[in-house]
């Protein structure tokens, strides 16, 4: 990160200035600072209000999906910066830590948070601290072996985490959720409302208004930095509106589903999270949204079931079709991306080289992605069997999706 | 747009870079696409969330009001790229887009949300589809004319969206309630219920704080821009006050009005929004304040019931009193700051030349409102017959103002 | 104000710009005034909408709670910012205004905020309004004193409205609740409902998220207030962990408390806010936010039936809890910091003399803490005599936190 301003050393916890920065003004330093505060804003509202909200949908699960998505952030904000600090930030045995490093550190989080997502309702709070620690250092592994030995670009490494964050919490409900049998009464609490699902709208909303600056907020460059803003919206929007036309379509009473419009559009922002800064036409972008907001909602009618009933896999949000599905169309779509722009730039000039150099970095994307969903889904067993040791007093199946099981309530009330 | 740092053109999709921004240092335009990026994010805010739940007020509405809001700003967004480009960006068959054009398109579709405020529970998403592509045009067609024609700047040709957007929506909602006779039934379902209350001030709140962008948004001149700021601010902040004393008066038991501080609040940014560039004093923004939240809630009391008996226009959100009376209020005294303004200054010095010159621009304001309204009048009975047509295949009385019509409900819970 | 960019007279209404000012180049006065822009909207967010659903936990009082607070807030501010522009930035009869008048202005009012939380429910709008502007003018005082005649820090003399307002608060209900016996109807409107809490959690993460701002906002020092970013992220961070974990450990059937959540995660900012720019290890800044929220929550349990049964003081929000202990706590560890600074760093230099030094600015700052105590709870104690008095018609006790004493319901539920 070639914008630190201040840095500071935490094993031994006292702090040096990097000589390198020393040469900057004062003013420069302050708009330098201001362009990151800003979007260190955006971030953490996505993070702790964002995702808590979203997933204060079910109607007598509000406070926890609130209260433990916050629990999650801040425990795996801290853990992260220290796994990122020594994973990329450590020189002379001292660790470099500045603004930069609290907001990879919260994108980082978000991959926690999805598996939280799938596993949300079905695990306490404990097991939620055990599993941040360990999926933080998973993801920030992958991220650097990604970056090191792949030499995938930054911003990019980063966006594996909605492949990671869902195919981990995937294994681990596989783990969980083995023998269950007959969930007619959790399959009551596990319903929304409508005042939840307003609630829910308000973490959706911002979740979705903030998309481009998460999407923007690693790269460097200035133009790529406008590139990922300008894509990241267009396919939101698009996103959006194909969200409210396929739900209508494939609901067998032409009627819109509060589930589908808070899922699908945001479909859009995860598949272009991979290439926003590098597409150059916006139809590209709005086609990928299209795209994106359609394997959503198809991906959450026929792979919700089947992942319930053949694999036996729970995931509560639908993280699958949100997050999963559509960015490995990301996934995909940035190898065609990589290989079209390598080829359609430089074959004339060239030659015959250019094609070999695009395919190979094609080749590695795509084992970056194989390499993601195989950490991820080693990762997710070893720590789903971790989870079921009954040191960690796992919930009962009849308390899962209750808000009663951990919660005091001020007033006997049963609505939310 | 001057500060415009990279441009591209759409038709042929491919990008261009315009000349003249080849010379600014990357520092520079860092902190140009700041500045505009803090302000696009608060516009997003206010037109996805905070039009979104300011519409959720109704408790059987709710889900519509969110989720149309965010359908209609969607499309309206992308339709008015491409309605400004064509208008304002179009050289050498290529069409400029930065993210100015973003933000403007999205207060253009501002005008579109305050339409669908007077029609709120009585269309469906097919019938808004069609009235957000034909208003964005129209909205974008008179602002074309006030600017190029009228040559009246910018930033103040944008606020006539309230005016347009009010009588837009009022015209349609004149020709679709021709023939109603006792509306027993659809009142029930038009209350609301406190916590609808609440989601609505969600919404009225973050119109409430981001109002000073949306008013300096456009102007370039950085002291008109900071005057633009602490005008609105101080009108926003004696409108609110003025909302609770003129809530308590009005009442014949003294008590307050949630509808009243909803719309009372806003009243004073929507008249500031004329002249909050120009005005010295702070006293004039204060008392614009106090006017337009008076004006607000007197019009709310009389006006309304007369709308709907006299003239058989049924306002939904009260936009007529929310928007419409105090964007007039902003023309006018738009009108009246332009005169004084003129002549205070330039009399003693310019002498008789000034009087003619300051009653002619003072005289192309008055043509421009009266345009507007013509134009919005015109353009919405036009919506609003094509609006009746049976291919639109448009809800039943019955069904108004009533989510279950459009959304499945995962609970059969008839709460909000 | 070194940074302020744009100045106007008040007491006469016309404005003058500063001859300083005039050298700055509009580039700079940009970037100067972006920053300040970004930081206000993050300012109003936290005052307005932060604080507003903060006080909406009440089950019947969720209106007033929200509605009140816009009222105090926008009276306040106003009033605020006359009061600092004659205290502050009165020169030649002109009072200078700019952007951070306004945010000083919305900082200050902040304080009222906090005791209105104490008397949540037991005052009418005329008293809060009549509170506002005494308040406001005291707590001027208060920081008018602390910076001008014992010469502390601008940014710390503000921090000491969180001492400011609680005992503020705390003197006037001492006064107003004496007579109270058998309050069981009350206490059972006190209460709150799962969803109340859900909107009061909007305000609380609202609050969390930007705390940071508020406590960097007044420094000046750039590398200062990074660290004040830093720390207060830091301290926030594990204020929310230990939340959780003393949640638990403090009840008797190990299950959180919603309103241990909602406290304690503030506490850490709380604490932090007088040191946040000169703490140099994350450790300190972790070691504080630990200890706040456990004093926090250890004050929840023991103080509050004490304040109530013993000292006969009624506190509705727990603001002791939550801002008053906590604050303390931040004084004395200033004070702590201040002297191991000190002595630290320069006693192998300077000798004895440091000694003396250092314990001279700590003794001003003990000093500081005894004088805001003292000049708060005096006016506190004379505000609640005021406030006693018939003319504005208080609320009866059967009356308190209920909405319907002050709203007009659309809807006769008694819901919320």
């Amino acid at each position: 990160m070639r914008t630190s301003v201040r840095q500071l050393e935490m094993p031994f916890m006292n702090r040096t200035c990097d000589e390198r920065e020393e040469g900057i003004l004062e003013s420069e330093r302050e708009s330098v600072s201001t362009v990151v505060y800003a979007a260190f804003q955006d971030i953490n509202v996505m993070i702790f209000l964002g995702f808590g909200f979203l997933f204060a949908f079910m109607r007598r699960y509000g406070f926890s999906g609130i209260a433990f998505n916050l629990l999650i952030a801040a425990v795996g904000v801290q853990w992260a910066v220290i796994m990122d600090g020594f994973l990329f930030r450590f020189q002379n045995w001292m660790m470099l830590i500045n603004l930069m490093s609290i907001v990879t550190a919260a994108m980082s989080t978000a991959s926690v948070l999805i598996s939280a997502g799938v596993l949300l309702g079905k695990v306490n709070p404990v097991q939620l601290v055990f599993l941040t620690v360990f999926e933080v250092t998973a993801f920030s592994a992958n991220r650097w072996v990604l970056t090191e030995f792949l030499k995938i670009e930054s911003q990019v490494s980063m966006m594996y985490l909605f492949i990671f964050g869902t195919y981990f919490g995937l294994a681990i409900a596989w783990i969980q959720s083995r023998p269950i049998i007959g969930r007619e009464i959790k399959r009551d609490k596990e319903k929304s409302e409508p005042i939840s699902e307003l609630f829910s709208m308000i973490g959706t909303l911002f979740l979705w208004m903030f998309f481009p600056t998460f999407n923007s907020m690693l790269t460097e460059n200035l133009a790529e930095k406008q590139n990922a803003v300008y894509n990241t919206y267009y396919a939101l929007a698009v996103s959006a509106v194909t969200a409210f036309a396929m739900s209508v379509m494939t609901n067998e009473k032409g009627k819109l589903n509060m589930m589908h419009i808070r899922n699908a559009t945001l479909a859009g922002g995860v598949t272009i999270s991979f290439s926003a800064y590098m597409i150059n036409y916006p139809w590209i972008a709005m086609t990928l949204g299209l795209l994106a907001a359609m394997i959503s909602i198809l991906g959450f009618k026929s792979m919700q079931t089947c992942l319930d009933s053949v694999f036996q896999i729970h995931d509560t949000c639908g993280v699958h079709a949100t997050f999963g599905l559509p960015a490995l169309l990301g996934g995909i779509s940035h190898v065609i991306l990589l290989l079209t722009a390598q080829w359609a730039g430089d074959f004339t000039t060239l030659g015959y080289q250019a094609l070999v150099e695009g395919g190979y970095q094609a080749l590695v994307e795509v084992g970056a992605i194989f390499f993601t969903l195989f950490l991820s889904i080693g990762g997710g067993l070893f720590t789903g069997i971790n989870l079921k040791c009954k040191i960690w007093r796992p919930p009962q199946e009849w308390n899962y999706f209750d808000d009663q099981c951990y919660w005091e309530f001020p007033h006997l009330a049963s609505k939310l």
